[in-house]
C-alpha cells in the first residue's frame, strides 16, 4: 500500500459483519420484528441524535460518562443510549396523538462509550417492545410479554430457553418485613455469587451489610424457593410475611402465571426465580430474564419489567408501562462465538444465472427475470471472465444453485442448473426454473 | 406543566413520525429493501460512527463543514455523512474475504448538520446500491442500475416516473472538442436555468465563461437532442465530434440502452437526458436521475452512476463501480406534503380483540392466538374500561377489524366481527377468524 493511503478500518467496540454474516443477523432481526408485530406493536423510529438537556433528564452516573454528547453549532447534543429514553420523550411530546394502552416496538442502533471489551459493543442493536398506559395499565399486559419473548425465541430456533419471572414487589416487601429495606441491592448482588462462592461465604458476606445469620439463612432458603408455578405461589402465599407490597407482589405474580396459560406460553418454558431482580431502581413490578438453556453463560438474553412511571422528567401525566429488551449485537456476537450461526449459511440470492458467453446474456436476463417474477432473488454474472472464474465466484457467494447458459440452453429456451452443494447437473425449462430454485 | 419538567422535544431537521406514518414509510423501505434482494444485492451494515481520520480521508469543503464531527476519549471521530464513503472503506478493509463484483445494499440514516430548512433533513435514510469490480466492471451492470429503479418505482407505485440517463464521457468529450473543458460546470449550471430564465439570458450568461455566442447556440441545441432512444443516439452518432472520449461515451449509452431490453424496463419509462450530470467530480460514466412525472418539483428521487475509483483513499486496487441512491427520509416528507402518503392508512394489527369483560378474556386470547397462528397480527385490549372507551380505542388505533367477546361468544366458540370502515357486524367461528381478517 502506497505511503499516502489512509489504513481502512473501524474503532474497536464496533461491529461490522461480512455479508453472508449480516445476512444471517438480519434474519434474526426480522424474525423478532415479526413477533412484534403479529402481537400488534407499532413500529416507532427516534432519532440517533437527541439534545443532552432532554435525553439526560434522567440520566446520571456510569451511564452519562459512557455518552457520546458533544456540541454542535449552538446545540449540546448526544447519541441515544437506550430507546426507552426516547420513548419516555416520545410519549409525553405526542401524547394527545396516541392511542392508549400504546404499545410500540423500536428495533435501532444505541450507543454507549463503554472500555471495549470482549462481546461488550459501543453501537449495538436494542430490539424493545413497551406497552404504556394512561394512568393504569392491567397486569395481563404483564403476561403478554413473555408470550412475546416465547414466540420470539420458539422462532429463533436456538434450542430450549426459559423465561425467569419475579416482581420486585416481593422482594421489596419481603425485605422491608426483615428490616432490610436499605441493603437490598446488597443482599440481592451478594447472593448472586450463591453458585460461585457457596452459601458458607455467602453468609458472611451477607453479616458486613448487617444481616443477622439467621436471617440470612432464611433468606437464602426463601430465594432459593422452587417448584412449578403453582407450588412456588402457594409457598410464596404461606410465607409469614404480612407487609402488603409483598402480599400484592404474589397475587400479581399468580394472576400473570393464569394469563400465561392463555397466552399458550408452555409452562415448561417459564419459571418463577424469585432472585431475579433487575435495575434495582427502575422496575417497580414484574421483572423478566431469559436464559438459553444450554448457554447459561450467555447470561440474560431478553430482559424488562413493569415501571411505575415512564415519562415523569417530561409531563406529570402518570403512565405506568411494561417493556422487554432484546440486545441483538451481543446476542448475536454470543450465538455466534458458540457456533450456532453456521458459516457461509447466508446468500440473498438462490440462483446465479451464468450466460457462457456475451451471445448467452440476453437469455440469461430473461432466465433471471422468469425467477424474480415468482418473487425469488436471483444475479446474473455479467463481466467477461471464463467459465472457472465464474463458477468459482458462484462458490464463493455460496449461492445455492448456477443456472448456465450455453449455446443450446439458449436456443432451447433452457438452463443447466447445476446443484452448487452436490454438484449434479440437469437440464431446466426457464418456465420451471423458479420452482426448481425455490426453498 | 410543573416547573421541573423538561420540555419534550427534537431538534430541527429531525424527522419522527408518528405511528401511522412510520408504517407507511416502513412499507416503503420494505418494498425497496425487497427489490434489492430480488437482483441478489448483499445487505451490509457498517457503523454510525467512525473514526474521522478514515471518514474524512477524501472529503473537503461544503461536506465537511456539515459533519457531526467529535472526540470521545481519544478518539477523533465523525458520523457517516452518506454511505459511500463507508462502502470504500469497508471494500479496502475486507477485499480479500469478498467476491467481485461485489453487489451490496445498505439501508441506514446518515447524518449532515445542515441549516434546517423545509424538506432538508439532518439524520435522513439513504437506501443505496452499488456493484464494484475488481479492476474492471462490465457495462452490463449499467444497465441493472435502471432495472433495479424501474422495479422500485413500479413497486412503490406512486405514479409514472422516467428514468433519465446521461454519460459524463459524452458530456467531457463533446465539451473538450469544443475547447470548454474548464468551464463544464458552469456551462452545464447556467443551462439547468433554461426552463426559468429563457434561451436569451442562458446565452448572455455563457458568455461571461467565454463561450461565444455561435458555441451557445450549438450547445443549446446539443443539449436539447429529444426522441426516441434510438433516435438520439443516432443523432449522437451524427455529430460533428472527433473526440474520443464522446464517441466511447455514446457508444456506452447505446449499449446500456440495448441491455434494457433484455433486463425487461419498459422504454418510455427512460430517456437519454443529455443535460442530466450529477456530482461533477465524482461520476466518470453513466449518470441517472430518476422523476415522477406528475410530481416535477419533488426533483430527482433517484440518482447515482458510474465511477472509475471507488477506494482510491484507501487502497491501490482499483475499484470501478456503479450505484444508486434513494433518499428516503426526504422522499416520504415530499409524497406526505404532496398528499400521496394517506392519513390513517396504517395499522399493524388486522384485528383487535375485544372482550367484554374479564371473564371473556381467556376466549379472546385463544381468539387472538388463532388470527397469529396464521401469520396475521392482532391485538388484544386487555385494559378494564367500559365498551364504549374500547371501541373508541379501536376506532383511534385504525384497525380494520374489531373482534368483541361477550358472555355468549365466548359460550358458542364464536366473536362478534365488526367491519370498522363499514360498521357491519356478524358472529364469525373463532376457526374461521384469520381467513375473516386476511388482507
Amino acid at each position: 500500500m502506497s505511503k499516502s493511503k489512509v489504513q481502512p478500518k473501524i474503532m474497536p467496540g464496533f461491529m461490522e459483519l461480512l455479508p453472508e454474516d449480516q445476512i444471517a443477523f438480519n434474519k434474526m432481526y426480522d424474525t423478532i420484528r415479526s413477533v412484534y408485530e403479529r402481537y400488534g406493536f407499532l413500529p416507532l423510529d427516534t432519532p440517533v441524535i437527541e439534545l443532552s438537556e432532554v435525553l439526560l433528564a434522567k440520566a446520571g452516573g456510569e451511564t452519562e460518562k459512557q455518552i457520546y454528547r458533544f456540541q454542535k453549532g449552538d446545540s449540546d447534543v448526544s447519541l441515544r443510549f437506550d430507546l426507552t429514553v426516547p420513548l419516555a420523550r416520545y410519549v409525553a411530546q405526542h401524547a394527545g396523538d396516541l392511542a392508549f394502552p400504546f404499545k410500540r416496538y423500536q428495533m435501532s442502533k444505541v450507543f454507549r462509550g463503554e472500555r471495549p471489551q470482549k462481546g461488550r459493543f459501543r453501537e449495538f442493536y436494542q430490539c424493545d417492545i413497551d406497552v404504556i398506559g394512561q394512568d393504569s395499565l392491567d397486569i395481563v399486559y404483564d403476561a403478554e410479554m413473555p408470550a412475546v419473548i416465547y414466540n420470539v425465541f420458539k422462532e429463533l430456533a436456538f434450542g430450549a430457553f426459559t423465561i425467569r419471572m419475579n416482581n420486585r414487589k416481593v422482594l421489596n416487601g419481603y425485605f422491608a418485613e426483615l428490616g432490610y429495606t436499605e441493603v437490598i441491592g446488597d443482599i440481592l448482588r451478594t447472593i448472586d455469587k450463591l453458585e460461585k462462592i457457596g452459601r458458607e461465604a455467602v453468609t458472611e458476606e451477607l453479616e458486613k451489610f448487617g444481616v443477622t445469620a439467621a436471617d440470612a439463612e432464611r433468606i437464602l432458603t426463601f430465594l432459593s424457593l422452587r417448584g412449578t408455578n403453582d407450588e412456588v405461589i402457594e409457598a410464596l402465599r404461606a410465607q409469614d410475611i404480612a407487609n402488603e407490597l409483598y402480599k400484592q407482589g404474589v397475587e400479581e405474580l399468580a394472576e400473570v402465571v393464569s394469563y400465561l396459560r392463555g397466552f399458550g406460553v408452555e409452562e415448561r418454558a417459564f419459571i418463577i426465580d424469585l432472585t431475579i431482580a433487575r435495575g434495582l431502581d427502575y422496575y417497580t413490578g414484574t421483572v423478566f430474564e431469559t436464559m438459553l438453556n444450554d448457554y447459561p453463560s450467555m447470561g440474560s438474553v431478553c430482559s424488562g419489567g413493569r415501571y411505575d412511571n415512564l415519562a415523569e422528567y417530561y409531563t406529570d401525566q402518570k403512565l405506568p408501562g411494561i417493556g422487554i429488551s432484546i440486545g441483538l449485537t451481543r446476542l448475536f456476537y454470543q450465538l455466534k462465538e458458540n457456533g450456532l450461526i453456521p458459516a457461509g449459511s447466508g446468500c440473498v440470492a438462490r440462483c446465479l444465472v451464468i450466460p457462457m458467453g456475451g451471445e448467452q446474456l440476453s437469455a440469461a436476463l430473461t432466465a433471471a427475470s422468469a425467477i424474480r417474477s415468482a418473487g425469488i432473488s436471483a444475479d446474473v454474472y455479467c463481466q467477461s471472465k471464463g467459465m472457472k472464474q465464474k463458477m468459482k465466484y458462484a462458490a464463493k457467494i455460496g449461492v445455492p444453485y448456477a443456472a448456465i447458459i450455453g449455446e443450446d440452453e439458449a436456443a432451447q429456451g433452457t438452463v443447466m442448473l447445476k446443484d452448487m452443494a452436490t454438484g449434479e447437473q440437469r437440464a431446466v425449462a426457464i418456465a420451471e426454473l423458479a420452482d426448481a430454485v425455490r426453498v
